[in-house]
């Protein structure tokens, strides 16, 4: 008995003194007193953790209980707000911000009206000055990766270096002339130059983006699937998205679907991810997950654009690959995952007639770990483990329509505005703070894109070109 | 010819010395340098224009070129943000905000959960609490008016007029026992000693609020309607929302829609305000039409309750009084108008595969005079007009989120956040400046409304009644 007891005293003096004796690590970066959405695959939450980051990785998460254990260079005190993963953005085309709120509701606005614009007005300055801005607007919404479908994607590479944040860019080809290739041909031959400059980026993977498979040759295809397993990098692509590429794909194939026909020319692989995948059945499902593809579910522009709802929450049921994006600014219109939230969760409630169809928690899973696995990241990012990339984010709980939070997932998606993102951390290395951007200069950043927007009204607004 | 000429120099000589000499008009508030969104018959938009207020009215609302000719106490720079009507948010039960994010997926959710929560926990102290903080987020949100269904209205009356919002607060009149009433009568007394203690209140219209047909007898409605004639105050009644009121309805009268029923036995008159309004046939809108009654289209609550899509895009085109609310905070979930917007805008071009369908300035008509017009309240507020009482909100337009503005009906209803709201002024009186609350301490607020969420876990969420 009387060992029993001086084993017992000598342990609790253990205890009390390892804050400051022998059990003290040493991390970069210490956020406390958080609700904790780990997001890991028993979809732990606690109410009073931390998460703990050495370098550019997750150290520990943790209940909180042994935050004495902890020495941090820096320390943020979440005051109960809630730290969650990163949002990871699977589809957009972040430098279109700058056309942002122009003919919005235009019918057969892609054919009739984009295209003609983007041949006049993108340019190397258009698309870093697009690509600053809405970094910055994703980044103040608090996603710290993004998924990007555009033209020089060396230039939006720049910023994503120069902000800090994670991106896989893909560098698009189409079989007309755009303003960085005279036709599929070039449009190779650039993103092969631009996946080799990047491909040993620490937070770029540079990608092939053939814009949709009726605007591409069968051949065009072909080649860029060879070369993508070649190189090991994604493909991004619109897929099953509009009535025009059902049809042209018929006649093309035969008959059949846009995935049936993909699948066909052995352009499903796992590199591939494909947008918005609305008009898909059964068999066109399977066949993406038998291909291990992953998917882009674009709620608000599918909805805004009158093109449908995607059957996103099978595919997410039966296991697919398949997380939130918000497609480009004239489509969503803004690019903050968190905006596409209460959207996803509504409308599948809407189309499916059952209030408990898409819940909150499924929401935020499709908009981490989700998206990740959509974009074959899920081994590094999008959820708070030990070992993964430190891409964190902390949400205000403290806004009125924020309060009370009774259950953080249904707060986050049905009560918060990307505003009430507080601070965003990429790559251990906090890019946001009390809403201040910390590695780029905001004011500039907007004048610019003030100024380029001017260019814009001049060139088509004012000429009467554009049907408002 | 001689003389023309003199005449000439003269009115020009008059002109220019105008702003120093004898045509300076002094007003209280002054804003300056803003894209005005008038909202007046012939929608009206200057770019570059002025609002001038005195005491509690709007004096001018200019394209700017007249700036000299007023001298203000205090002067708003708009630095071109967007001016316009405040919000009108048609329908809440601002108090249940104490309620937020609990059990929000629950089938048969208002009868399993909700009457049984609000047995338990609705007092004076709740109300007042509740409506405290939904007050403030929708002042920070830019509603400037709203109109409320829900028990103690007295207590909501104090808040409204201690905040200085605008309101029109209906008592509930149902036929259970709840907090303030045993019966249907006895909440009929409530509602009229309400109604005379405000019915003189310069901000604040009285209402009776019968819960809806299905949970009142048609006696009660009856009496209700007599009442309300007499006193000519507004009957804000939940209509035409749900499968199980049309069942009860049709039972008791033989087959008969809810309006149908409504307006056979009297009820629909024109200080009628229907909130929902789902199940409804062309025949149940022209009855709408005929009696003048106003509608409250709450979108996204009725969505995410799978309700299904209100014809309200049919109801606007017909000419019928229609205005955005956002339902309740245990509904919406937020309560500011702004963030409908673009769920109206998307989901009626969904449902009427149109993407032309809803265009952005209906969606603002329908949150401004709109809005108005459903409360019977368009000769006094809803739009920027010489004469009307100032409600008026500036919208920041440097949040990158909202740049660029090639269209401002575009830029709000597809990417505004409730929180780009600057500044909101009711009744001539800055209530938010610069995001900050002027009239109410909201940190006290918040944290009255956390300690009271504290009681609410103790009460149910902890004894496992919640279903989560």
């Amino acid at each position: 008995m009387f060992k029993k007891t001086l084993l017992a005293v000598s342990l609790a003096a253990a205890t009390l003194s390892s804050a400051s004796a022998f059990a003290v690590e040493n991390v970069d970066l210490l956020i406390k007193n958080a609700t904790v959405l780990t997001m890991n695959a028993d979809k732990t939450v606690y109410d009073n953790g931390l998460v703990a980051i050495k370098e550019n990785k997750i150290f520990a998460v943790t209940d909180g209980t042994d935050l004495k254990e902890y020495k941090a260079e820096k320390t943020i005190d979440a005051d109960g707000d809630i730290v969650m993963p990163g949002l990871i953005n699977t589809h957009t085309h972040v430098s279109m911000t700058v056309f942002r709120s122009m003919a919005d509701d235009v019918p057969d606005r892609l054919h009739r009206y984009i295209f003609p614009l983007e041949s006049k007005l993108v340019s190397r300055d258009m698309v870093r000055i697009g690509a600053q801005l809405g970094n910055v607007e994703m980044v103040k919404g608090g996603v710290t990766t993004y998924a990007d479908m555009y033209y020089f994607e060396d230039e939006v590479a720049k910023t994503v270096d120069k902000i800090g944040m994670r991106a896989v860019l893909g560098e698009t080809v189409i079989k007309f002339p755009v303003a960085d290739a005279a036709n599929a041909d070039e449009g190779i031959k650039y993103a092969v130059n631009f996946i080799e400059e990047y491909k040993d980026h620490p937070r770029i993977t540079p990608a092939f983006a053939p814009h949709a498979p009726y605007t591409n040759t069968t051949e065009t295809l072909k080649k860029i699937t060879e070369l993508s397993l070649k190189y090991d990098v994604p493909v991004m692509i619109h897929l099953a998205e509009s009535e025009r590429e059902n049809q042209v794909i018929a006649e093309r194939s035969g008959g059949k679907s846009p995935v049936e026909y993909m699948a066909d020319i052995g352009a499903l692989t796992p590199n591939l991810v494909g947008a918005h995948v609305i008009n898909v059945d059964d068999e066109d499902i399977a066949l993406l997950k038998k291909h291990d593809v992953g998917v882009a579910h674009n709620m608000s522009a599918n909805i805004k654009s009158a093109k449908g709802v995607s059957p996103a929450l099978k595919m997410f049921d039966d296991g697919l690959r398949i997380g939130l994006g918000t497609d480009g600014p004239m489509s969503g219109n803004t690019i903050s995952t968190m905006d596409e939230f209460n959207q996803v969760a509504k409308v599948h409630k809407l189309v499916n007639k059952d209030r408990a169809a898409m819940p909150p928690v499924k929401v935020i899973e499709m908009a981490t770990i989700g998206a990740a696995r959509a974009l074959h990241m899920e081994d590094t990012i999008g959820s708070l483990e030990k070992g993964k990339l430190a891409d964190i984010i902390v949400v205000d709980t403290k806004a009125p329509n924020m309060v009370p939070v009774y259950n953080p997932y249904s707060a986050l998606v049905y009560s918060a505005y990307a505003t009430n993102v507080k601070h965003t951390i990429v790559d251990g290395k906090v890019l946001m703070e009390d809403r201040n951007m910390l590695t780029v200069d905001e004011k500039a950043i907007h004048d610019e894109a003030l100024a380029f927007a001017d260019k814009v009204r001049q060139t088509v607004v004012e000429s009467g070109e554009v049907v408002q």
